[in-house]
């Protein structure tokens, strides 16, 4: 099977953003990841665009692919919008691996949370859990998150602090990256202190509200030195599905999805999680990225408390997870995350990670883990710098 | 390149139902796909998933594909849901196409144009038009495909009972089709009297408001009759875009990305414009398949009105177009409209059209067109009965 490499990925500085629209943002991811091709690409030259987002949120209602293009001056090509909640960009991805074995494909990633008036904005909270069995009956995102925290904290004696400790680790990450939402230090002490979300977590475990937009240009490895001297290989690429309502799963305490997906990557791949240098991982709420640990094989069944206390996962520990911030420093523009974590694997791969305090050094393979609602759609991918 | 093929195929009878869930009408064109899989396959061998459709009509909100996997018995393959306004399941069979040389693929499509109240349906005529430019400029879809019409008929002289004589054909052709949801047969004079909807197009030249649900899955051609003695080859394969916006494109009475995306589906195939035996277009308005004749190669430009005022394209003409009754008469349920269209191509080649009627004799290459917008996403397929 050909391999595809990343030629380019670039994407906007997230936050909130109600002046821009949708053609702007993605318009600028663009203009990024073309400027990121050192060798140059034609837009024109792009024959298949995927492009991720959850809801335009009113911006546009149908056909938002072909509206993409018109800003990325990519007009033409075979397009289509890819959702997946969560991880709708990450399933662009995936399908822009697949046909970029022959083609120059595109995967993008747009959202704009910041359309819905203030009053609404919780419908974000419940947008992608299962609307029938979950949000009819009241339950939203933080409500599920804070189930499988109740859960995983009685199974396995996990602290409050410790599950906050991802979340300040994360805020602290992002202050070394200019494209964060929120870039101000947080200390522990002041953290455990922030109002009540859903019981454990509390308002400073969650992520916020965020407008994004993201770009990565892929083609067959055997041509992506015509672009680029760096190109990055997609080494793997795994995705799975499962129940969308969490009571229909066997356990609360480790998404199957995750596990699945990341098994066909590393298999894929050739390698195992040992093997992995730094992770860009979902953590739309704190606890999210102890159970990613998990499910990814960073650690055994409840070891995750530990990892993040021990520092492993911090930006200088073992092995760095969500150097970039995160989705709760950074932002989760909730389409166009999976390429934005993409954006930053690809640069420490390349050495090319804007701030020199968030460079990692010579870092061998990294992982992007994305998740669509609370573990229905999973998608994990492998980079590697190709040598 | 590995050749794709279809083994089976089904969908719903098309129709208004409000009292139907998208989980009841999806697993209703799951159980009618692999029921027409001959020597079996169980539905969790299905690798990779592509699921087609516009709005879910507030029925759920993101996260559509697992939720729709569920319905269908395929938990667990990867899967996401694909938009392209009206031409949404064209493209997910396309992808599928592009996975399905190394594994088992599913295209499927649904919507439930019912879910909304009867004072908001006029949303769907906007809702995939370029919001900024026609939407809020005060037009819809009737409105733009109408400015189509009038332009075509001053270039072109055609006459407004040509033009009707299309919406005539098609509503006659789905009597004979048990899938269909307008099954009574429409005389030319009833038609010519219908209320004005918008210049020349009245209510009889538009297609009305449907639920539907979809499903095709494919394989590599050389395992396709593991599961089938009647695998259909899908011959070529071809998707383009263009400006959202009519007013951006240089004409305004072609579709340029239907020229690309046939030529590029014909190329697949080895075939040209006259090898097609039968077609399936995009006649969400009778003008659309007027300009789709010309577009796809079947006559000279001007030449679509005098197609259909000979017959050529009836049911019993040299080149069958819409034998199925259409978007017009057999119904357009958005994002399963292009999986439809291709249920009744296969069921042609494999000569198992339920109605003695409507089955052509011995076709050789057919062909599905699936219109995106008033043109923005294009995807035609030509397929072909396996030797």
């Amino acid at each position: 099977m050909t391999d595809v490499a990343i030629i380019g990925a670039g994407q906007i500085r997230y936050g909130m953003f109600p002046e821009r629209t949708l053609k702007d943002m993605f318009h600028e991811a663009a203009r990024e990841a073309l400027a990121d091709i050192d060798k140059g690409l034609d837009p024109k030259d792009v024959d298949e665009a995927f492009i991720g987002s959850l809801s335009t949120g009113g911006a546009q209602l149908g056909n938002l692919a072909p509206l993409m293009l018109e800003a990325a001056g990519m007009i033409g090509a075979s397009a289509r919008h890819v959702e997946n909640a969560c991880a709708s960009s990450s399933y662009a991805l995936r399908d822009a691996v697949a046909t970029g074995r022959a083609r120059i494909a595109m995967a993008g990633g747009i959202e704009k949370m910041s359309d819905l008036p203030r009053e609404r904005n919780r419908l974000w909270l419940g947008i992608s859990g299962d609307v029938e069995w979950e949000r009819l009956a009241g339950t939203n995102f933080a409500g599920i998150y804070a189930m499988m925290a109740r859960r995983y904290t009685h199974d396995y004696g996990t602290t409050k602090e410790q599950i906050t400790s991802v979340a300040v680790k994360n805020r602290n990450n992002a202050v070394a990256n200019p494209k964060a939402q929120f870039r101000t230090p947080m200390e522990l002490d002041y953290a455990l202190k922030a109002p009540n979300l859903a019981s454990p977590l509390s308002f400073a475990d969650a992520c916020g509200l965020t407008d994004g937009a993201s770009m990565a240009i892929v083609c067959a490895a055997d041509i992506a030195r015509d672009f680029t001297d760096q190109p990055v290989l997609v080494a793997g690429s795994g995705a799975a599905s499962d129940f969308v309502a969490v009571h229909d799963r066997p356990s609360m305490t480790m998404l199957k999805a995750v596990s699945e997906a990341a098994n066909e990557a590393y298999d894929m791949a050739g390698i195992g999680p040992d093997d992995i240098d730094f992770a860009e991982v979902h953590d739309c709420f704190a606890i999210a990225e102890l159970l990613s640990y998990e499910d990814l094989g960073f650690c055994e069944r409840g070891g995750a408390g530990k990892l993040v206390a021990d520092g492993v996962t911090a930006r200088d520990g073992k092995r760095p997870v969500n150097g970039s911030g995160g989705l709760i420093g950074k932002g989760h523009p909730i389409g166009a995350t999976g390429i934005g974590q993409v954006c930053e694997v690809v640069a420490q791969l390349r050495g090319r990670a804007m701030d020199a305090e968030r460079q990692l050094k010579s870092p061998c393979y990294g992982l992007t883990h994305n998740v669509g609602g609370s573990g229905g759609a999973v998608a994990v991918h492998v980079f590697k710098a190709m040598e």
